[in-house]
């Protein structure tokens, strides 16, 4: 797209009220605004990367037999009540409002009673398990404290998969693939080799969960991690009993802040026992469901690769997540040569169906580069006038800093 | 997709408590779930439907130069206050809620003023103008009654556009093509013959608004409609001085029951004058930004288009829409030469990129051929002893019943 109908603009300076490095290069370059402390809107180049990052969640979902749909904000107090996590007592970030025509309703933190439910009218039988399902969801949570930008929001974007097998068994070889599935994933969004599958306390029916971390200084989590292993421990569960149990080594673990940016949790029975999910076996016999649930956020990734990645210039995308593939930055003015060339290399970008955002903007070359740099794109095609009078092209990598001199054709291969 | 896979399951009779046709179908055939009155999960085969809707909604909107962002459902009560839109004797259904940090917040009714705001730090000359901008969000209306299923949600999705120009030439050029692509996306989803452009009660800024109204006993609106024109009056509005001023006669009117499908408002300077959105213009003078709004709602147009185009046996989608272009219907026991037949159709349209929905399940085919019925996909293709023997199948179309015999090859033609 042309960057002058692009209806967002850089700004210079961070906003005094973000301390989060995430939100500040964020806010700079135009990918979102804040309407409130931990509440986010994603602007057109924020919405675009943002899809990207869901679709290689889908991906990835569909590819281990993930069945997508989308389940509602507004939760019903009596169905929560039957698991005991409405009480505010309970659970103590709940968003509750009322109905005009009567009743107290909630706005979901998270999905596993609704879905639950859902399931007691379609699976009966051992023929119907295992089924997983999974959906890209607002979550709100009330939230004290809104420090960390766009990775720890009060309404914030989650994909949670949930898994219902027949026994452990099931679920086990569902819960491998879906570790795999998420450490893929987060190969795929360019920050696989900074993402540790880590022990954590287990909560529900299992002695350990297991979150992907993400080494930043940006994180609020503190783990041990093994880099032979690829394995880490949360210092939550970090005992010498925990260490034992899982065979590391003491002196083979190097300590680092880490964002969380997944987990999967092994749930047993929990909620398939209160609300009533039970299938009938081979024998007859009827058994409750065995549940698994794996949440990632797509808003809090965001801000994570932007927390490894970014550098003094501004944003640093992975092509797989950028807004656009290429910034083509045209230095003419209106009408001249450059201008021309520039204008017809975007339309062969357009006709090759290649992403590019063009810089067709009256201004001078220093502020297009600074804007280029902080928005991130990862490879900068500059048209100039040595361009179009040497016929070779300047691609710059955003990431490395590196130049590469190629002729137009080779452009658009 | 398998349908031995799709975890969603049929069922032969309607809830008790749905009242209205949509939802009474669309409960039947797996498509929704009901969480509350007027709260609806959209299950695997409707997420399909709602996301073709969507995408048509989306390619019209990006056609008339429209930039997608999205906004948030937590809305800041200082900003809705200086509109004079958050009490609620002035807007009766909002859903209010309070941050535990303190402070009220609201679900989003509708989103011109975060909009506007946002754009007050994007737009500050008329170099910078018209801008285009929508999103695909939930909105939140707190109704007391919801009786139409998904056609009117407490919570339920929309895309809503608003259009920022220089002055009312500008926002008119714009309104006109809006409407254009309104009609465009009601051909596409296949109800176009039966929607009529509406004059209604104006609001802001403008003597008429346009409402978009789609003929049906089911709609909750009584139009007058002039065929001839394609055009429509709102009974609100429908006076003598009313039809004088759109050069409409009473005489050619026939009095219809309708649902609203969509609206386009004159908003002026509504909300760019109360919330600052001024620009400079040419001559260096300051002026308020002039805006309009350009609503339609992708759940509404599901429940819309079951209640225009569904039979007495069940859904019936265009193909713009459907969850699944075939349905592939075996006739077979496992492993027999039925079923391998089958199965290599399915593999020949998963290699070809043809969604299919494959019935191999082991149930009679009276049962198979009703839950086609009910489910609704447009083209049925029968796999069963006669086609297996000679290489002719049975094609079926869902709408007109009618039956097309084709060779295998010419399946994928």
């Amino acid at each position: 797209m042309k960057q002058s109908k692009l209806f967002t603009k850089t700004r210079r300076e961070a906003p005094s009220d973000e301390v989060a490095k995430n939100a500040q290069l964020l806010v700079r370059a135009g990918y979102i605004h804040k309407e409130m402390a931990g509440v986010y809107d994603f602007l057109p180049l924020g919405f675009r990367t943002l899809n990207k990052i869901t679709q290689i969640i889908r991906e990835e979902m569909n590819a281990i037999g993930g069945q997508e749909l989308v389940m509602t904000a507004l939760q019903d107090k009596e169905l929560w009540s039957r698991t005991d996590r409405w009480d505010d007592d309970k659970v103590d970030n709940w968003f509750k409002t009322s109905f005009k025509s009567g009743g107290e309703t909630g706005l979901a933190i998270t999905h596993e009673e609704p879905l639950t439910r859902i399931m007691t009218e379609h699976i009966s039988s051992y023929r119907d398990l295992p089924v997983y399902a999974y959906q890209f969801q607002n979550k709100f949570r009330n939230e004290l404290r809104a420090k960390s930008g766009i990775m720890r929001g009060k309404e914030f974007l989650m994909k949670d998969l949930y898994s219902f097998s027949k026994d452990e068994t099931e679920h086990k070889a569902f819960f491998e693939k879906a570790r795999a599935a998420y450490m893929k994933i987060f190969e795929r969004l360019g920050i696989g080799s900074q993402t540790y599958v880590t022990f954590a306390s287990g909560g529900i029916f299992s002695e350990f969960s297991e979150e992907f971390q993400t080494v930043s200084d940006a994180g609020e989590d503190t783990i041990y991690v093994d880099d032979d292993k690829k394995i880490a421990v949360n210092k939550e569960v970090c005992t010498d009993e925990t260490l034992t149990k899982l065979g590391l080594k003491k002196e083979k673990l190097a300590e680092k802040r880490a964002i969380e940016v997944g987990n999967i949790f092994n749930l047993g029975t929990r909620f398939s026992e209160p609300l009533g999910l039970l299938y009938t076996d081979e024998t007859g016999a009827r058994k409750p469901v065995v549940m698994g649930s794996y949440g990632i956020g797509p808003t809090r990734l965001m801000g994570a690769i932007v927390e490894v990645l970014a550098d003094e210039k501004g944003l640093v995308w992975p092509e797989s997540v950028a807004p656009f593939k290429y910034h083509l930055v045209s230095l003419g003015k209106s009408d001249d040569e450059i201008s021309k060339t520039a204008d017809a290399i975007y339309d062969d970008f357009a006709k090759a169906g290649i992403e590019v955002l063009y810089d067709d903007r009256d201004l001078r070359a220093g502020e297009k580069f600074a804007d280029s740099d902080l928005i991130g794109i990862p490879k900068r095609i500059v048209v100039g006038k040595d361009a179009v009078a040497t016929g070779v092209f300047e691609v710059i990598d955003r990431a490395t800093g590196k130049t590469e001199k190629t002729s137009r054709a080779e452009l658009f291969v």
